[in-house]
C-alpha cells in the first residue's frame, strides 16, 4: 500500500499555477498516494493562519507532514502559511531572482494577477472564440471563413472538447467539420472545406475505441458497430494521406496533447490563457 | 517604450506546466514587452538542438539574451537547450531535491506526463463532464439530479464558459439554468430547482456590462435593452437574496476566478486536469 501525503494548493488567486505545477511534479513521485486541499483567494494575514490552522491538522490526522505548494506573493502571507509546518514549496520564489537580474527590474507584487482579467479586450476574444466554438460545433451554422483552425473527424473521435480547449485557453477560433457518409464516399476533401485547406487538421482513432465510445452514446446502434467505425476510419485517413491533411490519432492523446500539436503543426501563435 | 525580450517555452510534453508557470512569472514584470514561441514535444537530443539554434537566432535578431521556461526532465536534452546561450529557468530543478529528500524516494523522469492520459477511466468522466456542460448548456436538456453543480444566471452572464471550463479542468458535472421572464416575476426559486438548493451558484453582472454584451448579439434588441438589462439583473439578485443563493459577479472577474470560487464555495474537490 502507497504511504498518503497531503499536499495543499495555497494561492493568492485562483490557485491554477500553483496546482499546475504542483501536479507535473508530484506526477513525477509514483511511490506516494497525494491526496490533495485547494485554498484559493488566501490575500490576507489572517486567512493564511486559518489555512495554515488546517495544514497543520490534516498533517497530524495522517501522521505525515503536510507539502504545501504556494504561489502567494506577499511575504507576510506567505510567512504565515509557514506557521503549518509544511514542506513549503514557493512556485516563484526560485525564479524571481534570476529574472531581477537578467531584466534588470523588481518584480511587482501584486496579488492573484495570473489568472485574473488584465486586458478587456484579450478577455472579450477569448469569450467570443468560445462562442465561436459552440456554434459552430457539429457544423450547425458554419462560417469557416472566420476559422483559425477547422478539426475534421468522424463523429466522436474528439473534435468538440479539442474545439472548445484550443478557444478557452488560446482564444483561437476552432470550428469542426464531422464527415458524414456522402464525405467517405470519395477519397478526396468535401466541396466546402477545399478553400479553407491551411486551417484543416484531420483527427483519426482506433476502431476498437470509437466503437466503445459510441455504444455508450448508442448502444447497438448501426452507427456504433465496430464494422461502421472502421469502415469510416479507414476512409477518413484515406482522404486525408490522399489530400494530405496533417493528422493526429487521438486514441491515446489528451485533448492538451491535441491541442498542443494542432497549434504547433498549424503554426499558430497565441499567447496562452 | 518597452524593452523587448523574446520567451521561449521549451518541454518534453504539451508545454502547458512551463507556460503556465512562466506567464505567472512574466506578468510580475511590467517593464517588458515579452514574445513568445512554444517548442513542445521536445523529446529528444536532436530536436532540442533544432530548438536552441533557433532561440540563438531570435536572440541575436532582437539584441536581447532570450529567456527559455524549460520543463524537460531529460539532463541531456536540458543540456542541449542550455546551448542556446539564453537564460533558462528549469520549472521542476528547484523543487526536485527538497520533495526527494522529503519523500525518501527518487522521482521518476518520465518525459512529457503531466498532461498526458495517464488513466482512462479519470479522462473517460472527464469528457463525460464535457458532453454533460454542452448538451445541459440553457436548459436544452435538462436532468439535474445528475448535476455537481448549477449555475444559475440571466442570459450572458458568464454560465455557458464556466461550466465547460469546469468539466474540461475539474471533471464536473455542470449544468446551468437560464433565468428567463416568467423565472424573474418572482423572488423566489423555479420550481424545478427547489430540489438541487445545495447545488446551485448564481451569477450576477454590472447591467452596463450586460447590455455591452447583448448588444454584440443582438444589436438594438428589447433583449439588449440597458433598462431590461437592469430590470433582469436586479430581479436576480433579489432571488438569490430571498433564497440564500451563494452569488458572484463575473464583470470584473475571470472564467478561472468563476470556476475556483465556485468549487470553493459548494466544498466540490476534484483533481486539476
Amino acid at each position: 500500500m502507497l504511504a498518503i501525503r497531503p499536499v495543499f494548493y495555497v494561492s493568492d488567486g485562483t490557485g491554477i499555477t500553483a496546482e499546475t505545477i504542483g501536479h507535473s511534479l508530484l506526477t513525477q513521485f509514483t511511490d506516494t498516494h497525494f491526496i490533495s486541499e485547494r485554498y484559493p483567494f488566501v490575500d490576507t494575514v489572517e486567512r493564511a493562519h486559518e489555512v495554515a490552522a488546517r495544514i497543520r491538522a490534516v498533517g497530524e490526522q495522517h501522521g505525515a507532514r503536510p507539502i504545501v505548494i504556494n504561489s502567494c506573493v506577499n511575504s507576510d502571507v506567505c510567512a504565515a502559511v509557514c506557521e503549518s509546518g509544511a514542506l513549503v514549496l514557493d512556485v516563484f520564489a526560485p525564479f524571481i531572482d534570476p529574472l531581477e537580474r537578467e531584466l534588470g527590474q523588481m518584480r511587482q507584487r501584486h496579488m492573484g494577477r495570473a489568472h485574473a482579467i488584465v486586458d478587456f479586450d484579450t478577455y472579450h476574444r477569448r469569450i467570443n472564440a468560445m462562442n465561436f466554438a459552440l456554434t459552430h460545433d457539429d457544423g450547425q451554422s458554419i462560417d469557416y471563413s472566420e476559422a483559425d483552425v477547422i478539426l475534421v473527424a468522424v463523429s466522436r473521435a474528439g473534435k468538440t472538447p479539442t474545439c472548445v480547449y484550443l478557444a478557452l485557453h488560446y482564444g483561437v477560433r476552432a470550428a469542426n467539420y464531422p464527415l458524414v457518409d456522402e464525405d467517405l464516399d470519395h477519397d478526396r476533401l468535401p466541396p466546402r472545406l477545399r478553400a479553407h485547406r491551411h486551417k484543416l487538421f484531420g483527427l483519426t482513432i482506433d476502431p476498437q475505441r470509437l466503437h466503445q465510445i459510441r455504444q455508450e452514446r448508442r448502444p447497438n446502434s448501426r452507427y456504433a458497430q465496430l464494422e461502421t467505425c472502421r469502415r469510416e476510419v479507414a476512409a477518413a485517413e484515406t482522404m486525408f494521406r490522399a489530400e494530405r491533411v496533417p493528422t493526429l490519432s487521438t486514441t491515446h492523446t489528451s485533448i492538451e496533447e491535441i491541442a498542443s500539436k494542432v497549434l504547433t503543426t498549424l503554426n499558430i501563435r497565441r499567447e496562452m490563457f
